[in-house]
Formats: structure tokens, sequence, C-alpha cells
């Protein structure tokens, strides 16, 4: 199949050399998939995972554009444009483009992050062709007309309240801002009511013409597809839209940047009429391809990843004083997050935080005991591979793996970093990251004298 | 596999019985499974669904008990049971249960709802014996002390606590209370700060022994496993716990009821401070069984299921009015509801309210066009095999279908019904459900005047 549809495909100097760029670069066997690699003429990077056990195929477009790249006047355009690309092409009313997808009984979708935006569409192996020409027509041929950008204004505005009336989620938000302060990181992806209703069309549409060139485009298909066949349609697609003619054109490197966080012991606080007060303690954590991540896995996993972790013993199984205890690390290009989330009635935060804290603090001094180490590596690793069944996450991880890495990791070697981590290691991230003076966040209903309090957790 | 080990299991009288009622219901081909059942002495059913492709298992044990069975002074009950079973047993601390299924990376939950109850683990296939010991233990070994009542207590506030602090997630309880008034149907499923102070241990208890005797659960197991050796193991796991001896015992039938639901006309809303009013428009439904229950799953997608349902276009896409809005379909042993949520600014609540109203007249009157229900059928159909790659859905369906219904249904008979649906009998159902009198819940700030204007939605 691969010798034939390249055959069929090397008509010009220009595609026999697509061809000739096609890499293996992950061979699979026992469940897990070959992943292959095209560069096409124009830049544009073709990642795909061959597993041909599943019926099927979730194929997405990633975009080296997040709300990192706005400016303060900006802030929301990535994700307001992420929504005007279902609204219509020069082939497709945005009633197509649903309608196509739901009448396979696909799913289609996006998400925006701070570094990223990514367009899937997951569907049946047969379906693939149909999933593939209408994520590509929604990327090369959008309209953004004057009228969809105001019916749309009012859908992310609503998106907004939607998420204000989450204190959960906006505790995050604030927990950004916290330690980034008035910075491209800091600021929400969603924007705020003032920057949405202040965005206009030129600046999208301009947006959407600097950073949806080819060669900041990472497309990945997962499931049981055929690599050379995805090439071929998606070239086609783009070809179609003119998308390609830069034949000389390179892919950009993954993302660069040199952010030095230094939050510390900063404290926000948002009062909200809330049921209960919902807080992150965190600090500076590490960037996403930073080598001693594996270790910080294992002690986030260990400290606040399971039903076993410190942190749910400590506060939830033995006091019962949270419903909601988790510890998260989250990696930028340059930098970090580790985080501690906890719910709980407003009457506790104190005792919630303090127990968080200590902890914290016990194991920043201690390090982990074997047994704990043990247990947590134990559950990355079969982590790891259970989140490996479902073609979704297939298609997230080597599309990103291609973005933000500019490389694919094989699940043995993810295994192999994950079963060396000692315990030195994990002493010495601990150290590092949990030595560190914290910084809070808190959205809820504390008074003027509990909120004073909150200074103690950071102190 | 299977033949060696009937005989290695076929030591007693009543062993080579259970061996005897072992049946293949499904058969599976395609990357569809194989679906087995073993009924043992003391009227237990095991049920399995065989899928070499995969290398996970879900294992998970469903009770049939649910808020429904709860007295009012008992409400909340089945839940807060739900949560001691993660407490201990004669064998294991609550520590010991989560830290095994942490150790291998495994996923660990349950679930509890208006009518059943489900325990599960998700693991790799050659973790699943110890899924099926821990998972078996911590249901017919639970301890429920005192003092784990009391610290559960705690979670469980904070449970609802967390749960008050999502408007869109209360409003669906609302909505229940609506339809269903101050009876079990109507009564939230993790009862109220009031029930859940009053509950004692003794009541608890109680609860437990009455509800999981063997003959009210059903077991399943679905991914690579192999149906004799899940059987052996989980009568071995009940065995050890005494549970198996009444071995005359037969499992009960599913739940039957008389449930007539007239509700009409009624409007509840609730005074909050969010940004978004939550709202819930909706009328009784099909109970779970019902024949016309795959019509009304065709007229709920095309209403409301997807991206180019009439709500989604008419509200969110030609007029920016919400982020979300949908129409979904539950049913219960004799009864059902359909609903349509939206989220929206207070100010425009009236206008969702009027064109979500006047869709379902619309549609209640003349049905729907030939191409909305080709793309319906289309979309029920690809989802509904897009669904069955994950073992934990497989898990949920045989066994929900064993102990909800008391059949297994092959997907290609659900395709085939969903196929068979024609635009009568998608008239006549949109006639029955969407020409009744509507009821409608509301969260939100709205003042006296606008919440006086709510009741023309439902005249």
């Amino acid at each position: 199949m691969t010798f034939r549809s390249a055959r069929a495909t090397a008509r010009t100097s220009s595609e026999a050399r697509a061809v000739a760029r096609t890499q293996t670069l992950l061979k699979g066997e026992h469940g897990i998939g070959t992943v292959r690699k095209t560069t096409l003429p124009g830049g544009l990077r073709v990642v795909t995972e061959t597993l041909p056990s599943v019926r099927s195929a979730t194929f997405g477009i990633w975009a080296l554009v997040g709300s990192r790249d706005e400016t303060p006047s900006l802030n929301g355009a990535t994700h307001y444009l992420e929504h005007l690309l279902f609204k219509g092409t020069q082939r497709r009313s945005a009633l197509d483009i649903s309608a196509a997808v739901d009448a396979v009984g696909g799913e289609m979708n996006a998400f925006t992050a701070k570094e990223y935006t990514c367009y899937y569409a997951r569907v049946l192996d047969t379906d693939l062709p149909l999933a593939i020409d209408v994520v590509c027509d929604m990327l090369t041929g959008s309209l953004i007309l004057d009228e969809d950008v105001d019916a749309e204004r009012g859908v992310i505005l609503e998106e907004i309240a939607m998420t204000e009336d989450d204190p959960g989620d906006v505790v995050h938000d604030l927990f950004a801002r916290t330690m980034f302060g008035d910075t491209p990181l800091g600021r929400p992806v969603l924007g705020t009511v003032d920057t949405i209703n202040a965005l206009n069309r030129s600046q999208i549409a301009r947006f959407y013409r600097k950073h949806y060139d080819p060669t900041h485009l990472v497309v990945a298909a997962a499931g049981n597809v055929d690599h050379a066949t995805v090439v071929r349609q998606v070239r086609r697609a783009f070809d179609r839209a003119g998308a390609l003619t830069r034949t000389e054109a390179r892919p950009v490197a993954p993302r660069d940047g040199h952010r030095k966080l230094r939050a510390a012991g900063r404290v926000d606080v948002l009062d909200r009429r809330t049921e209960q007060a919902h807080v992150v303690l965190g600090m500076p954590g590490l960037a996403r391809a930073d080598d001693r991540r594996w270790a910080l896995g294992v002690l986030n996993a260990a400290l606040g990843g399971g039903m076993s972790s410190r942190l749910f013993q400590e506060v939830r199984e033995k006091r019962g004083l949270a419903y909601s205890v988790y510890s998260y690390t989250s990696g930028f290009a340059d930098c970090g997050l580790f985080g501690v989330y906890a719910g709980c009635r407003p009457s506790q935060v104190h005792d919630v935080l303090k127990i968080c804290r200590d902890e914290l603090d016990r194991v920043a001094r201690e390090g982990l005991a074997d047994d704990e180490i043990d247990r947590a590596i134990g559950q990355l690793s079969g982590s790891t591979v259970l989140g490996l069944e479902d073609t979704g996450a297939l298609m997230n991880r080597i599309g990103k793996g291609e973005l933000c890495w500019g490389m694919q990791m094989s699940v043995d070697d993810m295994l192999a970093n994950i079963a060396a981590v000692t315990p030195d290691d994990v002493r010495s991230v601990a150290r590092e990251v949990l030595g560190q003076r914290p910084s809070l966040s808190v959205i809820g209903p504390l008074k003027d004298k509990q909120a004073n309090r909150l200074h103690e957790a950071v102190s």
C-alpha cells in the first residue's frame, strides 16, 4: 500500500521530494502503533500512528499559536479565532461543517491553550476521508465574515460567563495570574469581557493569516489509518487552497522562551458567594522538556496524584475535610507550575492549607519513602499504557510531540524514563521545587479576618 | 481455555450446575466482543465481554439499589454507602484498597444513580486478578465502622457544597424535583445537608445488608478477559466472604414500577448570584424499555444532540445566545424525562426559552424533515459504534443490560433498530412527547418581574 501510493503521488520533483521525506519514527508492536512522518513541500508536517486493531480514527491539526502570543489588547483572539473557524469556508457553511461530521456520528471539537491550538474529529475509520476534508477546509479556507464575528462574540461572552459560574475552574485562571502577573502566560485563554467586546474582524483575520501558515501547523492522525493515504488527502486539500506554494518553506522549530518565574509568597483572593472556598497553593515548576520532569511526575503522583497519595489521605481520608484535593504539574516551553488544589467549606480552609503546606515542606525536607516511590512509578507506568487505547489520546500525543517537542518518544522509552527515577532524583527535585516559597490563590466567601490569615500558608 | 477451566472448577454438584449455566449471549466479530454469562449458586450473575484486541480490562459490580429506594429520612444513604465501601474491609484498610489499584496505574471509582450503583476498576489486562480481588472484597467485606461514617460525613458534605457551586449541575437536580416532586425520584442522589447529618451507622449498615445480597448484584468484566477465569476468581472471592451459601437463591428480576408522571406547566426558580441563568425546559419522556425509544433517540439527536441540531443552530449558531444548549432523554424503569438545557445571561433567558419552546412546538406539530432524520440516524449509529472502543463503556453496557434489562442486545440489533426508525415513527413520538405541556426549572439571578415572565414558556 505504501509503495503503490508513493508511486501514485510521485509525479513531480517536489512531490518526489515530499515522499522521500517520509520517515518511520517509531515501530509498533503489542498494541502500540507505528509512527510515521512526512514533511510536505510548503513546510507542512504530517504525522500518523497506525494501530490496525481499532475501528476508529482521530484526525487533528495543531497550530503553534496560543494565548501566549497575544498582546494585551488581543487577549482572547486565539480562542475567538478557534470558534470562527467552525463558522464557514468558501465551500461550506457552518451547518455544512457540523452536519457532515454529525451525519457519521463523529465527534468534532477544538481546544485553545496558552501555547497551541488543536482542531480534531474522531470518526469511524471508513469516514476518515470526510474528516480530513472538513478539518483541512476549516483550517485553510475560513471566511471570517463580519456577521459571524458578531454572532460568535455573544457565544464567547456566554462561555466566559459559564466559566465564571465554575469556581473550581476560575481558581486555576486566578493562580496563573498570581504566578505570572499581567503577562501573556498570566492572562486567561478566553480573554475578558472587555477584550472580547473590543476585538474586530480585521484584527482576528490578521491573526489568522499570521499564525495559520502551513509551516506553523502539524497534521496528526491516529487509529486505523494508512500513512500514505492520509498524506495524499491532506496534500490535496491544502493544494486546493493554494496553501503549499512556497515549496522551499521549512517547518518552524518548537517554541522557545526565556521566561523566568520568581513569584513567591503572593496571595490573591477573589471574594465570591460560593459554598466552598477553592484554593490553589503552588510554586514555579519545570519547563516541558526539563530532564527532571520524570522525577517530578513521580513526586506529583505520590503527593497528590491518586487516592493513596499523601494529600488525599491526609486531607480527605483521615479528616474528611475536602471532597476534591490533588496536585498537578503544568509545563510550558521555558517554565512551569506545580500546584495543589483543594475545595472545602470556608471554615476549614486554614486547616486544609496548613495540612497541604506541612506536607509540601515535609517532602521538600525528607523526600518520599521507597514504597511511595515504587507505587508512584507503577501508577505512572500503568496509566501511561492505559492512556494509549483511545485514538484521540494517540493523536494528541503525536501531534503535540511534533509541534511542541519536535520529536516522538516511544512508549518503551517513556516507561524506561519513569522506571529509572531514583529516590535521590525525587529528593533532589522535591527540594528544588517544593522547597520554594509558595503562592496562593483563593476564591470564596472569606471574611477579612479569615482572608488575612491566608498569608500564614505562604509565609 | 474454557473447557479446561470448566473441568477445573466442576468439583461439586452445585459448581457443576454453575458451569452448566454459562451461556454465550452474543458472538463477537469485527472488533465487537463475545458476551458470556454465568449464574453462580447463590444467585450471583457474572457477564463478560471478551475483546482480545485490547490490552486493558474493566471490572465492575452493579447493585440494584439507588436513591429511588430511599425513604425521605434515608435520602442520600445509597451514595453514603458507596463512599463507605472504599473505607476498608476485614482484609484491607482504605489505604490498602486505593494503594493496590494506584500501584498498577489503574482507575477505580464508583457512581450512584437513582436506580443503580456501580463500582469499577479499569486496569491493564495482566492486573485484572488484582482488580477482581479488591472490588469483590469491598463489596462483600465492608466494615462500615463508626469512625469512618463520621469522617466520610465531612467528605459528603463537601461533595454537596461542591455540587452547589456548579449551577449547570444543580439545575438538573432541580428539574427532577420540578417533575417528580418530593418523591424518591425527585430527591437528590447526594441527599441533603440535613439528611446526611442525621444518618447513622446502623441505618447505613442495615441498608448495606438489605441491598448488597448477591441476588441483587451483577458482576461485569470487559476487555481482554477470559470468561471462565473471571467466573472462577469472582466465585472464590465471594465464597471466601461466605456470600454464596444460599445455593438455591435466584437473581432478582429487573426493577419494575408504576410511576405515572403528570407534571405539566410547573415553574421552579432558585435565586442565585450566578453569571448565567441555567434552565431546563422539559416534559415526561419514555421508560427505559419503551419500544418508541429508538424514535425518541433519533428525535433527540436532530433536535438538540449535536452542532447541526435545530436548537444548536437556532440558539447558538444563528443568534449567539448561548454557549451550551442541548436536549437529552433519561429513562427509568417505568417513566422518563425529556429535557432541553441552556445556559445564557439572565437578560436573554426569555429569548432563549421562546426559541426552544417554539422549536419543541414546531417539531410536535410537523415532525422532522427527511434529511434531518437521515442525519440523526447516521449520528446515532456512528456514535454507537465509536462508543464501543473503551472497555469501561463495554463493561457499563453489559452490566447495566443485565441489571436493568435482564438481557443483552447485540450492536447489530441496536443499529438495526436505529436504522428502522421511519419519519412516521418520529412524527408520532414527537406529537406524544413534545406535544405535552412542558415544565421549567431555572437557576439564576432573576428579578421578580423577569421570574414572573417565565410562565410564558410553559403556557
